[in-house]
């Protein structure tokens, strides 16, 4: 690889300065905010014993994000992983099945799969969302698959395709209507990947709450945190109850007797976490503001920088901007590379897309379509500082 | 069911009268404290940012828990459940495998054998520890096995026999070293739970040290607490760093890529819930400490309760006494039930020991040796009420 800085890369940085002011002791990607009651609530969770698994803070979190949403019922979890795992469960996807998810994803899109003993099966992304292309869904669909009697089958494979996990890449909302479409035609249920995207609306309505379940994370890096947790969308009555029951080990309610009748998971929410979550939930809409302010700011300096694209929300979709993304308009590994190299040294902390899943070890003998758009996004994508705090510096 | 309070429930009641005191809220079966730290750790968390996957309490969690245990290595996990499913894949326990267990034991021992796409086989429990029978162990392998070329072989129904998980019950110590020659002339590698035995200690070594790898749980119950979290101890630094990958979604190290090389988990735990672990285990020898001087109260006046009897520490062991418990001399589901009814009704939380795994739905058809003791221990448990606070009660 050829080290020496490209014109670009100075481009990149000058604009990174621009916006952001000279880093003192780096710009990270996304930093977490607790300036409203994470204290309060915490503390009342410590000095009244409640951190565990009973306590209040869990059912409110799940009030306040089927609130704030406008899903009919939210289940909270330990982690979007466990999230996406009992989603998949609870449409009915087992082992041999195969999930068509995108290959530009964060590994855990594939690991959810996985652990249902499923196998993903790739489907390209398309450049005006990042995310999966209905156009390229519906004519792989077509080429690859036959209606069989337990459903619809890969006739390569002979597997039974049995969902599609759609994902609002760094918070982006992917084209849901027409992908639930080319879904409907070929009998399949959706599971919307919104880890990314609180806060994101396509066409007024919140990301995770098209599909017949959805789910979130409050990683640390993401729009708001729990520590470590995530949630179930839907709003459909009966899942929500078998989500909570089988997140919780499947126990009969007894006054003492300890009764499962399910083999289960334990992925509850520690009331602790939930805590946090109830006082991020409040300033979200404020954190929300400052980073499309920050948005705006990077767009408009992005203007004149050749060879960059800034990456805007797509049509009739309002984005929570979760990480800014600049594409180079020329995709090439080696000069992306450069860039994320001069960046970081400069102390602006600038990531990659994901290596595409169908490139890890594990994953790579899975089924795919062909994946042209997603090899060109990962070799262009650079995510750029996005705290919503930054959006102070950037006036 | 004849619910006429026996004799025997009014014993048991006043017992706990005695011990305790009139119930003005009612007393919990086990309720966590924090005196200490616990406040000051998680501010921290809240005030620098560091409440997720990143920060100094998870390696100083970890840190504690080895030195306090004297395993090579402990990693700290989001819940005792994450923490057997990780121990078991380690040791290669995979889809179609057998993996002994007792029959008495919470749920959780048979889900993370499940969650490998194993098979749980139930072995008998001894009344001597109320955890995994030695020599019943060794007895039903022998009838019921063969060496085979992918090691020992059920003869009943073919599968390999992968592992064993002998379980500490209530915080007392099985006959781990019994177990592991037994273990040991069968080629099997053991994995022990030790989810309720933090502070447990047989002939003068921690419980969870013994075998090949053993577990914690930190659970809101538990003798610490993390809200929700777990732990792994080895002595092996390869298993000890393949756990750790294993649980952050195997992760190869770099400064901005996204590369993982094998299926993997999300099962961190996060930095909020460490730093509350690491100030709970600070007070965890004061805690034990309180919670014998219950234990010490509870059987000198147990000693004259006719027909109950208070479960012991076995031979040789420190018991952390996690959860107290009588037996009924006379093993009876109708007559415990009553002494559970009784109890909880006049204000102390009481709960039986979990419904046999055997007889949960799920696990019914699972392999298993006669279970005698196990079906006997079933139906005379008890667990009273034993937080350490109650101690200060009881003088």
């Amino acid at each position: 690889m050829d080290n020496t800085p490209l014109p670009l890369a100075s481009t990149f940085v000058s604009v990174l300065q621009q916006v952001l002011g000279a880093p003192e002791k780096g710009f990270s990607l996304h930093e977490p905010e607790f300036a409203g009651n994470e204290w309060k609530y915490v503390k009342e969770c410590i000095d009244t014993g409640w951190v565990s698994s009973i306590g209040k803070y869990v059912d409110e979190f799940e009030r306040c994000l089927a609130t704030y949403t406008e899903a009919k019922h939210a289940v909270a979890v330990v982690n979007g992983t466990a999230a996406q795992h009992i989603a998949l469960l609870l449409m009915g996807i087992g082992p041999g099945d195969e999930v068509i998810i995108p290959s530009l994803s964060f590994v855990a899109t594939a690991n959810a799969v996985a652990h249902c003993g499923a196998i993903p099966h790739f489907v390209d992304s398309t450049e005006r969302t990042l995310g999966l292309d209905p156009e390229a869904l519906e004519k792989h669909l077509k080429q690859t698959t036959e209606r069989a009697a337990g459903g619809l089958r890969n006739t390569l494979t002979g597997r039974r395709i049995a969902g599609i996990v759609p994902m609002h890449t760094f918070g982006h909302p992917v084209e849901i209507t027409e992908l639930l479409e080319v879904a409907g035609r070929f009998g399949l249920p959706v599971i919307e990947d919104a880890a990314e995207s609180l806060g994101s609306y396509y066409q007024g309505r919140h990301t995770g709450t098209f599909g017949h379940l959805g789910i979130l994370s409050f990683n640390g890096n993401k729009v708001i945190t729990t520590g470590g947790g995530g949630a179930i969308l839907t709003n459909d009555s009966e899942l929500a109850r078998k989500a909570k029951y089988l997140t919780t080990t499947a126990k009969r309610p007894h006054r003492w007797e300890f009764f499962h009748d399910e083999i289960a998971y334990n992925y509850r929410l520690p009331n602790l976490n939930a805590a946090l979550g109830c006082a991020q939930l409040e300033r979200l809409e404020d954190t929300l503001a400052r980073k499309r302010q920050l948005t705006e700011r990077y767009r408009e300096v992005f203007q004149s920088a050749h060879g960059l694209h800034f990456v805007e929300e797509p049509k009739d979709c309002h984005s929570n901007y979760w990480l800014n993304a600049v594409r180079l308009i020329d995709p090439s590994m080696s000069a992306r590379d450069i860039l994320l190299s001069t960046a970081n040294d400069a102390g602006f902390q600038c990531r990659p897309a994901w290596t595409l899943l169908h490139k890890l070890p594990m994953y790579a003998s899975c089924p795919r379509a062909e994946l042209p758009t997603a090899e060109k996004l990962e070799a262009s994508l650079i995510n750029i500082p996005s705290s919503a705090y930054l959006a102070e510096l950037s006036r």
